[in-house]
């Protein structure tokens, strides 16, 4: 499956060729060029083994920006100081070519981490992917595959947002192992794209999970030409979480090896922070996900998980409903309906509900199932 | 594999019985008596999803006990109510039958959460079982199988302490999911037991990892029959971390679908809680734990787990080592190395050790590889 993409907003323009750092020819960089310059806003991985890219493209926010070149087939991450040369490297050389300061080029990277990455192949294509650059972010968005069975493209449908990202592993609530590129016509001053992107990011690229592996090269980024008009606040928040959840849920449905989503959706918590974290706690579950993976409807696994987190939770207060089926309430089971539960769990997308009874908080996770597909995948590759 | 069996200490008996929780007549019921009141120490799951018998058990903490009642095939884990009396019932029926008071009687589970308990089966086993009673662990070590492929069982080599376990999967640092029952006939205070339980579980079952999958049934249970002398403190102690070590260690060598020992090692850390929650973040990694499975020297799937948990790591004071081969220092990956990392990779057992040059501090975690069969065996099971 992959959804319909759709041109760039206006003066944007991308491409994605064969560098060589992939074998056999296959796309593995992407370039995307304004052609004036564009405010940015970006949301980075934490992890403190983040990047050499990732330390380039967040020492720039604040900054605007005229280009972005973004390779997969390798994550540029522990790679040391020839990883942060050719970072350099890559900015100083589209800058030359485009014309255009170094500090106005976005890096991003995906792909196996500590591996030397040879930034010869980068230069050398850069001529190529300036020539094929055109209006569809498809070619873009293929060369940011990695393990990606397709694209993933996304539009607002209300404000002029459009956006392409990348992800099927190591992806883990807190920024998700993915790279995202967000573009946007309107015509927001930095720090507000800043907030608008933070917040979206919160409720949609942060809500998902994969294998609870945070990345460290994880990266969302929003730019805006500026060309539009100003938006009203409340369009373009929500036009950025109808992007940037479409773009999650994209990346959730192709997560390695697996077979189903599962929506997370926990009620009554005392607060957000604690609904999220219980969220998050089952959808990390190897146990739940195998569960999932056999449409096996071992709940037991859901308020273990929970458990394990919330010391306090009072479990005669939850109510877990698999597929609606109320499976646990009242501090009882209700073996009856496990069969119409596993008969849910069964679909390509099922949904799991924790009402806590303990406030009026809600959140919602997405995770996909464990297969043996997903070890064998991670198994082997590097050597 | 399988430790050769030892007596328990004199005066102490147990059996192992088949009472119809599992099918087929597989055994399922484990009865352990005392001739005399036992002394006892505990250290419990502390997730609030707790299984109805270790609320009882835990509830005993610093009374003489005679017995302990233990079964597998059903946890005993959010069944409310009718749990909760199967727990009484069992105790009240053993202590009719043995003769001592209901509160003598510590209860264990482990199986399926979320499945009514049919007590009528333990109640009408008990009379076999006490029938059956001799001075030889196996059987009583058998009945608490549920996937394990072997029983558990470890004696001290200075000091009377024996011990058996069962263990296999969800199986998290903090109180690894399991069961594990040590008997010695030291002669030492209550009090006393408890203190050197607590320090030896921290000291080896915490230091454990199948899943990250923390139980709701985890009990650790020290019995004394105080007929023997009383101990040197430092021996007592050694002879308890040589008991609970071995058994932790027979947990992760029986991990389900498992193929391998992963010991990793963090040293130079400035505490040592920062060095066991960078060690549990690497053995909690997917990621890492599939890479491991398919002896593939992945090693920044290590740096990701750790950065992840400890935004602060500085990497380039990071020295990384897998099977003795340096792949990551000074912020530097060393690719030359990773042939002889991935051949010391697809042994029985390898070592990771990261030396984090920050301190003095060092923690040693054990875990097992991810495997396709971990997935199958936990994708079906509850209907």
């Amino acid at each position: 499956m992959s959804a319909a993409f759709a041109p760039w907003a206006e003066t944007v323009w991308s491409s994605g060729v064969a560098s060589g750092i992939k074998e056999e020819g296959a796309e593995d960089l992407g370039l995307l060029v304004a052609e004036r310059p564009m405010g940015f806003a970006g949301v980075f991985t934490q992890n403190a083994a983040r990047a050499a890219c990732v330390e380039w493209s967040q020492s720039l926010l604040g900054l605007p920006v005229r280009a972005v070149v973004a390779n997969s087939g390798n994550a540029n991450a522990c790679t040391g100081a020839s990883g942060a040369a050719a970072v350099e490297t890559t900015a100083v050389s589209l800058a030359a070519e485009i014309g255009c300061h170094p500090e106005e080029v976005l890096v991003a990277s995906t792909g196996p981490i500590g591996v030397p990455l040879d930034v010869g192949n980068i230069v050398a294509a850069l001529p190529d992917a300036i020539e094929g650059l055109g209006r569809d972010p498809e070619p873009f968005a293929r060369a940011l595959m990695t393990t990606d069975t397709y694209p993933k493209f996304a539009a607002a449908s209300g404000v002029g947002i459009t956006g392409v990202a990348k992800g099927a592993a190591m992806i883990a609530p807190n920024m998700a192992t993915m790279l995202a590129f967000l573009v946007t016509d309107a015509a927001l001053e930095i720090p507000a794209l800043q907030d608008e992107l933070a917040a979206a990011v919160e409720r949609t690229f942060n809500r998902i999970s994969v294998d609870a592996c945070e990345s460290t090269n994880d990266s969302v980024f929003l730019l805006s030409t500026g060309l539009g008009s100003v938006p009203e606040h409340g369009a373009f928040a929500k036009g950025l979480d109808e992007v940037c959840g479409s773009l999650a849920r994209q990346i959730v449905q192709d997560a390695e090896g697996a077979t189903k989503v599962i929506r997370i959706v926990v009620s009554g918590a005392p607060d957000a922070t604690r609904a999220v974290a219980l969220g998050r706690a089952v959808a990390a579950s190897d146990l739940w996900r195998a569960a999932a993976h056999g449409a096996d409807p071992n709940w037991g696994r859901i308020l273990a998980a929970m458990g394990a987190v919330d010391r306090t939770l009072d479990t005669v207060a939850v109510v877990l409903t698999i597929g609606g089926e109320v499976v646990f309430a009242g501090g009882e089971p209700d073996p009856t309906s496990l069969g119409r539960a596993a008969q849910a769990m069964s679909a390509d997308e099922f949904e799991v509900t924790v009402a806590l009874g303990a406030g009026d908080a809600t959140a919602e996770v997405l995770t996909a199932d464990l297969t043996a597909d997903y070890v064998t995948l991670n198994a082997f590759g590097t050597t």
